[in-house]
């Protein structure tokens, strides 16, 4: 778009932008942005060479106590929030402006009374996590030039709204061609909250690696719940009771297959050897679980990381950024996963 | 002291006040401000009743979006920092004022860089969590009007800061007589870093339970590292490889417990038969941990709660609360501690 407008206003230039123009990815942009070292020399002077030439305006960073973002949450649980905010935050410091946080007790839609306490302490943007806002709210915001951006992993938030999210069918996809290629035939997906459009994304891209196959995933072992341990838990006993049980979970996430990890103690089977068991999220604690927990990477700090650039450029005028955009899932391969057992369980 | 000034202005009320005339904990009062529920409606009478009569002024309650407070953690991991912000969060939440989040990066002295931003920004108050201000950095504090309250489980904080924490020493004994109880002899204790005052604490509180039954802890079994699971495997190798092994290890966080599990693992030792292990914090995890966790509950959510409410008193006026509170710690029993192996290891 901004190259038929050479000449076009500073302020329609974003981290988009500067990517495309590159040719690198936008958490690339974001990490030069952000003082980042992880970038390589060259990829980096690049990228500098066409902020300059954009003329890009690192507005918020140029004017520390210029403002606060309000990052909400629709809950807090212990080890996925705490990415979130760790991504958000690092994005922030470096910008020199506020971070103020919140969370609805659960609740996927903010309560009106709610926004309407946020709006009056005048927050410079809004970052909602996993949590939208009815068509009147966004135009309540937009009214009041108050700029909002998503974290979610449902891809069925409306375009109009800027969104920054992870690839949730690839991730089911790649958990399964890592099972099948083990020789697992007999599989359990046990994923989130079934009303969730991640859940239920996870579950078709498992489904579809079988499929590519030529195998189809027993229906009753697919199962929807909470992401919390004690929902792994309890479908994890379902499951592993049946007579015919499953000789690998892929579980909705970290905390949920540690449930799993302990319905397995209970009915006597040793992962991975009886039983292989993965992860989604890849949250520090999947590395100290016993075993330690193979799993999904979902890209949590740089997710929040991008959608507080992407913030921060709206508040700053550049935009409109009615950007989508997915960043990439990826298996880890740790120990809770191994070939089938020889004999059929 | 109110007594003797009845007529005295309603300002010098605090949460203090109240618990001291209703006999009660400040941890009870809190939570009647806050709307919980587990309070005993007797109980509740009596504090409503305290409050009215002390004219104690919930201004925050009344002046939404009146304000912010700022909420710094030294750093953010995972689930520690998240029990804070989830216990601050319920009091700002119910107050309606904003409550922005920062982390210095491990430094536990912030930067008088990072002070002039936040000053810049107005806060209303300051929350430091396991961070201290230089005099200097108080003073300008006080010049500017922003009342300052700190987490700290750390009782060597100066007496004129008001101070929230919990008793380390206690919990030291706590676990220590734990497993003297089950008949273990040869204990070691891997605290925190050596130069914070709450690691010396256990580890002290840890050596008394001993000394009162006329034992004493081998010098090599005390131990100090960071508060990661790292620290609590690189810790426990050593200690397990030793050929006088210890029976049982208690850690200084669940963290690092979870360390400890990894290298007990390791070294072929089955938890609890072959070892018993005690983790600190009691944080979600505990429960969930291979096998789960005998623990010290560290009353995070209340310390950052009733932290949250004094500052919100002095905020509004009511004060000086000079207080230094300490909250109970005690122990959750789950499944990492049993007897020691009948046959010497």
């Amino acid at each position: 778009m901004t190259e038929h407008r050479p000449l076009g206003p500073p302020a329609s230039t974003t981290i988009a932008t500067i990517a495309h123009d590159v040719g690198v990815s936008v958490a690339t942009v974001s990490k030069v942005l952000n003082g980042h070292e992880d970038v390589a020399p060259g990829t980096r002077a690049r990228i500098e060479e066409s902020l300059d030439r954009h003329q890009y305006q690192r507005r918020a960073r140029r004017s520390p106590g210029a403002g606060r973002i309000d990052l909400v949450f629709h809950e807090f649980d212990t080890g996925w929030a705490m990415e979130v905010l760790r991504g958000a935050e690092a994005v922030t410091s470096v910008a020199g402006i506020g971070l103020a946080v919140s969370q609805l007790d659960g609740a996927h839609r903010p309560p009106q009374r709610w926004l309407d306490t946020l709006l009056s302490q005048r927050p410079s943007g809004v970052l909602l996590v996993l949590c939208h806002l009815a068509e009147t709210q966004q135009q309540q915001l937009r009214r009041q030039g108050v700029p909002f951006v998503v974290i979610d992993t449902d891809s069925a938030t409306s375009a109009s709204v800027p969104t920054v999210g992870s690839n949730n069918w690839n991730g089911g996809l790649l958990a399964a061609r890592h099972l099948l290629e083990l020789g697992h035939r007999r599989n359990a997906v046990i994923s989130g909250p079934p009303d969730v459009l991640c859940s239920r994304a996870r579950a078709a891209g498992f489904q579809h690696a079988h499929e590519e196959i030529g195998l189809t995933v027993d229906p009753e072992l697919v199962r929807y719940g909470s992401f919390s341990a004690g929902a792994g838990h309890a479908h994890g006993l379902q499951l592993l009771n049946r007579p015919d049980r499953p000789t690998a979970i892929f579980a909705g996430s970290d905390t949920q297959a540690m449930g799993v990890l302990r319905a397995a103690r209970q009915c006597g089977l040793r992962v991975p050897e009886d039983l292989s068991v993965i992860g989604y999220d890849n949250l520090p604690v999947a590395t100290w679980t016993d075993p330690a927990l193979t799993t999904i990477n979902q890209p949590l700090r740089d997710m929040a990381g991008i959608a507080t650039q992407m913030l921060l450029d709206l508040v700053g005028g550049n935009g409109p950024a009615t950007s989508r955009i997915d960043l990439v899932t990826e298996l880890v391969v740790r120990e809770s996963t191994a070939p089938p057992p020889a004999q059929p369980l």
